[in-house]
């Protein structure tokens, strides 16, 4: 929400307890153990230090017509003026030639220093600038004529004279100065620095000053080649007050620094490079930091000298100095570069614990146990939860009239109505028809009013699809076999859960939850990913059998009307076994027609033949539609990431992406006017199954004793409820997801247990957390830092998901990747930083045993023992445990995370993978 | 085919002519203005300095177990070893930190360097090390025996003692030694030096050793804390002669340089960057250069000190420097360096002309005009073409048999078959009847046969598909519209193409193919792909007419078999329009059946019925069949490129994509057995035109004048066939392929010519060169450089064209990606080179013409006057002309390229992008 480097300042200021060792306040950003939940406190710090946009004027033109040009900015990263096509460079990661750090030292230590320089114009400036020793008076008036001089910037904006000179005052400004590039990344949004754009008084008529937050400063660097100097001339100015000097900056910035760098023609573009050196040493934070609090030339110089012993070298041979790196993904962060600067190499795990945020999940370790702890540790029960969440409700209902709610409702009624066509059939297959598209739609509105009124996380998405619909047609074919009334068995396993439930509540199980870890989850997770693409497919193929493909020799040919005439009815119509085989009968002497089924019925006729009932192309064209849509899908979701058109439009498209590929495949199928299988949404209110009324009545046809023994399957749905809706709450309220308003695991289980027997009673179908819609639907709503520094990547990036269950796996990212692994030659494998720890064997065996695990939940859910799945489920856990046995705690650490009791057996100072998770190899 | 690194010193001893400045020989690699095609002459060579393979042993462990472990190795990039993982990690750029330079700078000065080192072996070298004044006798023995002591590789192997202190032999070396790990990419194969390979004695029985080439020397660097030391120990050893010392280095190769640095504790692992410091040197080509020929420490220091004035230096808060650099896929010139070390900032326009290579294309621009005027000026005509091929002829047949050539030749198969299937129908449609499957195939035998005994460039696939077939198309239907016999028109038109291109094979006219520049080229390529995707969909498309769609209110119901029952017979069954639309009509009493059609003939019956003559399904299995078959050739393209599978397997998949996509096609189509149109392939040999003999007869029934006007039709394909000839052999002839065997441009022509007439009087179709096969079919045949230093791209990297005509575009990169930038907002636009120096604006005018130009030749290709196309296809050449004035020679030269005139008239000096393209942003 801040500029980065911004960002990293402020942490500093909210550790006042680290140990800092001999700067006391300096840049290193201490984190606070509370890390990302504790945001809201952090945005209302002021940061220390403004952030700066450097700019460069070069001298160009000399002898003949010397004028100072821009030709590169900075603020994290560096824009370089493409003068023949007259656009900025993308940013990129400033790079210079080692000499040119060193002339500029040599320039700077015999040269002009003035800091706290009480100028408050430009011409002042100029005056202060000028006095130079070595220079004749001649000489100062050329050069100050030269130093007034209007520079030309990328754009030429009419002069509204005199148009320097003048402080920062809140009357208009130039307008038009500055930035008019479409190129230009500087779009510093006001939201971006709330606090700052509240305290701030502000020119709220200049749109280009607005870009940047309230108090930015600008440093000025001139450089080039002048004539009729002798020797080399350089200048570094801090000025006391921060001065907008005249034209100077092409935003009407107040500048805080100004650097001169001038000399004979001898350097050729040394001082093109030198300039560019001083942009650098003033992008950088610490360099900054230390140049703001410097007394003396020998401070200046030390600031230079400590950049230097930090620079990074890259040997000419191997990377052409003159590539331009893209900007990193993230930022090193400036703690560790203050902790390494004192060579202090261990950095304290209290500190980087907490500092998780937005790079977490990319770092592959979830934040699980510590939002978990957090959560469960102050506030115990879903009295606690309630207490929680209880100054939030009102802004649920308030952040739903935002704007970008209406994709996230849009996708919720889609998600909701395609699970109901996609699910309602196996819905119905699940309990014979007893709940059928009307009774899903109506438990979607039932859970959804009273999870949105009472519960703890109203981002959890119900849904009455994954594995608690597949519990559920186990439940249905047992009770069919045994020949029992379905609905009231399912009505007392419900109460039944619902009591399991509310003792789990009650003993605020939910604490379980830290026993699961990344093992369990991704076992889970990927376990629901294959149900879904099973059953999608499934339901896919089935259609062949509803509509055949008719073959050469498959007997569907024919289809005549036969009229009731019985003078010539030679065969009797009902039950006539020669009429069913028709194709190789003769029909002898009939009064038939041609005429299709309908109309044939219309007249009173009777369509005889095979292909009367036959739909053909509809199998194969629902086969292509199927593939249409997702491949439009996947082919828009893949434009949100891609550099096509502006990102307005880009969002656009890949947030609506499901929905537009919906009414593809709705405009594709209403073009072709085929007779595709429709949903069939009932006209009538009253329940899919003929013959019963809303309530189930509570035994029917059952014997007493079976409520009693309900208790057993209402266990097993249980454990299976519980670990699908606390995995769901957990990962929803992962770290990086940076949620305000806490979670509510009690609260949420809570209102699931009320919600069963209620669900139970009216034959709807059982709702619990639906993992997957619940994230996409996350995933629509992420709100990302729009606004950063050029070349800076947004700084909040949660995982992008996908909201097709095939990239459910994405769900389990580390254990995707291992499963690659197993494919990738050891030669060609990803630098990925747990394969720098364990050996690949070892990499490999632990995958292997997640594979075989999954695999045996998979027989088992399809082998008449399934019902006992959720067991072997919880069992996920047990096997984790046993893992203990065959791998070392740290191969565990860099693979899994480490049980609870575990996790304080291992020393802090040991090996500790989150210490060395910034995306780079930090353990030299 | 050579390391990298060597062959840039490689060239600087083929360019003695080279105005080097104060260090004559030095490493700056002088290019020879042949260029890419001297490549033979150039592998002769030897090079100057041997590789160096750097390997450095760490010690470990002080004080209770002290030991050296082995942590990293160089060849071109850094490998260090995981030790958590025990792997080598992936190659990268190696990087320092300035500081451990400039340590080891001041460690070195102070500390003992002997150069030309009479050592003959390890303990020799030991004893020489140890002399250094500041140890005590007794620390001496110590350090000695530590010295001695067996280092600890990655690969721990039996040691078979005493394993050191041997000068090299033939005779057997420990064979275990060294790398075992899988991931090892330092395979250098003896092909890759094959002069080396022939002239050296080498140990055969050797597998590691084979890996370097010969000569190879390595450097050994030590480097540790040590606690006896009092103060730190630098010593630096050139060997006067190579040795193998000892189980020093994992590989046995003999050691040229020797460093050792170690110190007291108080540095912590200081002396381990120290140590990659010495090893990044060393790995440097101008250090290494130097301090091979140094003769004193001075020398030593100099070459520091000259390696740190052209580091690049990256600044600590943007960039972190434990971060790993992924090698960048061209390294920077090693003659630029030179010419930048020594302030000359232009570089010679005459030594960049010729240096394209094999990153040409990826630098955007074709070496087109420099291959055509090398081939034409030296030896024009096909005289000349014939004396330069001659001596390849017996190789043309040879390479035949090279393993490589088998999927290339099934892949000619497969293309020439798929062009019968899909284009079949079309040049069917094109004659109407006069050409079937059967005259395709025995066209393609013909001329294939003759081009390879005679032609050119054995290359070149000849085909009859694009521009030559859209004519032949408008021709026919020119010919029936003023009902005129076709194939005697049509032997007419063939005997002119074959006078008028003789006329241009004699007036060497192929010179003029220097006219059409990028421009030209890409237009014509992107007409040629929009021609084919074009006829492909249609083909496609045209199935749902041939199999129309079943929709429910289609009167295509009812079909059932009549028998002629003169009895009950109420319609006469000839020509009853009553019968015919027997959907609204009763039958009345009729003998009837519902036998399938088939079956109903055999019975002597007759199908009656809309319905009897549709077949359901087969349009939208076909469509399923095309998006199957595509997108799994695609997937099989991508794993090409992918990390998964070892690279034979993946190599296989690529190249046999196409093959198994079709495949998987016809297996699913045999699986589910519908009657989906089959290519029907003649059971006799004769002509697919009935009554129709072979030979063509000259006149048939056309008026004698019509054989003289057929010259102005004649005129058109002439132009048509030397564009379509002349650019796909510019293409495939481009300097980025790397053909050793020369082209063929005139000789190629004249076979076309010869075979022109031959074709039309036996009315099989006119084959030219395909340009999207022969592509195609040059990717299968390349050849990679295999092996290479870790880290190092393959050296030959011609473009990856895929097989299929939707990325047939990609054989106009930069059109293609112009084309994209009109849709990508200036903010997120790549970093092309040609955007840095051309403005947007004038980029996407450029584009807009160009894309207009291709609009209007698809107008004109699709209305009445489309036989004049070809004329308009040559327009191209006179837009570019006219560009002229719209842009400027700067403008032109970065977008496209020079006419040959304006070529001369740019001063050298000026502005010369290719100078500035070497990946990279020289203008600096």
């Amino acid at each position: 929400m801040k500029l980065p480097g911004q960002e990293e300042s402020d942490l500093s200021s909210a550790s006042e307890n680290v140990p800092t060792g001999e700067l006391d306040s300096g840049p290193g950003s201490g984190l606070s153990p509370d890390g990302p939940l504790d945001i809201d406190s952090r945005e209302l710090e002021v940061p220390k230090d403004p952030p700066l946009f450097i700019q460069l004027n070069e001298l160009l033109g000399w002898p003949h017509a010397p004028e100072w040009k821009e030709t590169g900015r900075w603020v994290l990263f560096e824009e370089k003026l493409e003068v023949g096509a007259g656009r900025w460079s993308a940013p990129h990661v400033p790079t210079v030639a080692l000499p040119s750090l060193q002339k500029l030292r040599s320039l700077l230590a015999k040269g002009l220093v003035l800091l706290d320089c009480p100028a408050l114009s430009l011409q002042e400036l100029a005056e202060q600038v000028i006095r130079v020793e070595s220079l004749s008076p001649e000489l100062r008036g050329k050069l100050k004529a030269l130093l007034l001089q209007r520079p030309q910037h990328l754009i030429q904006t009419p002069c509204i004279s005199p148009c320097w000179g003048k402080r920062p005052s809140l009357g208009p400004r130039p307008k038009s100065l500055g930035w008019e590039d479409p190129r230009s990344p500087l779009t510093f949004l006001d939201q971006q620095w709330p606090s700052m754009a509240q305290t701030s008084t502000r020119d709220s008529r200049n749109p280009r000053r607005q870009k940047f937050p309230a108090g930015a400063e600008a440093g000025a660097v001139l450089a080039g080649q002048l004539g009729f100097l002798e020797q080399p001339l350089g200048v570094f100015v801090r000025l006391q007050d921060p001065v907008v000097l005249g034209p100077l900056i092409e935003v009407p910035l107040p500048s805080r620094f100004f650097c001169l760098l001038l000399g004979p023609p001898t350097l050729g573009r040394g001082y093109h490079e030198m300039g560019r050196a001083v942009a650098i040493l003033l992008s950088d934070l610490q360099f900054q930091w230390r140049v703001r609090r410097a007394s003396s030339l020998h401070d200046l110089l030390a600031a230079l000298d400590a950049f230097l012993e930090e620079v990074t070298v890259l040997p000419p041979g191997r990377w052409d100095p003159t590539a331009r790196i893209p900007p990193p993904k993230r930022l090193p962060s400036e703690h560790k570069r203050y902790l390494r600067g004192h060579h202090a190499i261990e950095i304290l795990p209290v500190l980087r614990k907490g500092s998780g945020g937005g790079g977490r999940e990319e770092r592959g370790r979830p934040a699980f146990c510590w939002t978990l702890s957090f959560t469960i540790r102050r506030r115990p029960g879903p009295c606690g939860d309630v207490r929680r969440k209880a100054s939030w409700y009102p802004s649920d209902f308030l952040d739903a009239l935002h704007p970008q709610c209406f994709s996230a409702v849009l996708y919720i009624y889609l998600a909701t109505i395609t699970n109901a066509i996609t699910f309602g059939g196996l819905l119905g297959e699940a309990t014979d028809g007893a709940q059928g598209v009307l009774e899903s739609f109506l438990g979607t509105a039932v859970t959804g009013a009273a999870f949105c009124l009472t519960a703890g996380q109203p981002l959890t998405i119900l849904s009455s699809t994954g594995p608690v619909l597949v519990f559920e047609r186990l439940l249905f074919s047992f009770s069919r076999d045994h020949s029992l009334d379905y609905l009231p068995f399912r009505l007392w396993v419900g109460i039944w859960v619902a009591i399991f439930c509310l003792v789990l509540v009650a003993t605020e199980a939910s604490v379980l939850v830290r026993y699961f870890t990344r093992f369990t989850e991704e076992g889970f997770c990927a376990l629901i990913s294959l149900i879904f693409i099973y059953d999608a497919v499934g339901k896919m193929l089935t259609l062949t059998r509803a509509y055949p493909i008719q073959r050469p020799g498959s007997p569907t040919y024919g289809c005549l009307c036969q009229y009731p005439d019985p003078g010539v009815d030679l065969y009797p119509t009902a039950h006539n076994p020669i009429l069913d085989d028709l194709s190789t009968q003769d029909l002898g002497l009939v009064n038939a027609s041609l005429l299709p089924p309908p109309e044939c019925a219309q007249r009173g006729g009777h369509p005889r033949g095979p292909s009367c009932h036959t739909v053909p192309d509809v199998a194969f064209f629902s086969i292509l539609l199927f593939l249409t849509s997702f491949l439009f899908a996947m082919a828009l979701k893949h434009i949100k990431t891609s550099r096509f058109f502006p990102s307005v439009v880009r969002k656009m498209l890949g947030d609506f992406s499901s929905v537009l590929a919906i009414l593809l495949g709705c405009g594709l199928d209403a073009f072709l006017g085929l007779a595709t299988p429709k949903l069939m949404v009932p006209r009538e209110f009253k329940p899919t199954l003929p013959g019963r009324g809303w309530l189930v009545s509570p035994f029917g046809a059952n014997p007493w004793w079976l409520s009693v023994a309900a208790a057993l399957p209402a266990l097993l749905l249980s454990i299976l409820i519980f670990m699908d809706q606390q995995i769901t709450g957990v990962i929803l309220n992962r770290a990086e997801y940076r949620l305000r308003k806490g979670a509510g695991f009690h609260l949420d289980l809570f209102c699931v247990a009320v919600l069963m027997p209620l669900t139970s009673a009216l034959g709807l179908p059982w709702y619990v957390s639906a993992t997957v819609i619940s994230l996409a639907h996350m995933d629509s709503l992420r709100r990302e830092s729009r606004a950063c520094a050029p070349g800076e990547a947004p700084s909040f990036l949660g995982i992008r998901l996908p909201e097709y269950p095939v990239f459910f796996l994405s769900l389990s990212p580390q254990f995707t990747k291992r499963v690659q692994l197993l494919l990738i030659p050891a030669k060609h494998q990803p630098d990925l930083l747990f394969l720098r720890h364990v050996p690949l064997s070892r990499v490999h065996l632990f995958t292997a045993i997640q594979l075989a695990c999954l695999g045996l939940l998979w027989i088992i859910k399809s082998t008449p023992a399934a019902i006992i799945f959720p067991i072997m489920l919880l069992g996920l856990v047990g096997v984790r445990k046993a893992l203990e046995w065959v791998f070392s705690p740290q191969e565990l650490l860099w693979l899994d995370e480490l049980m609870p009791e575990k996790e304080r057996s291992i020393p802090e100072s040991g090996v500790e993978p989150e210490c060395s998770f910034s995306g780079s190899d930090s353990e030299d």
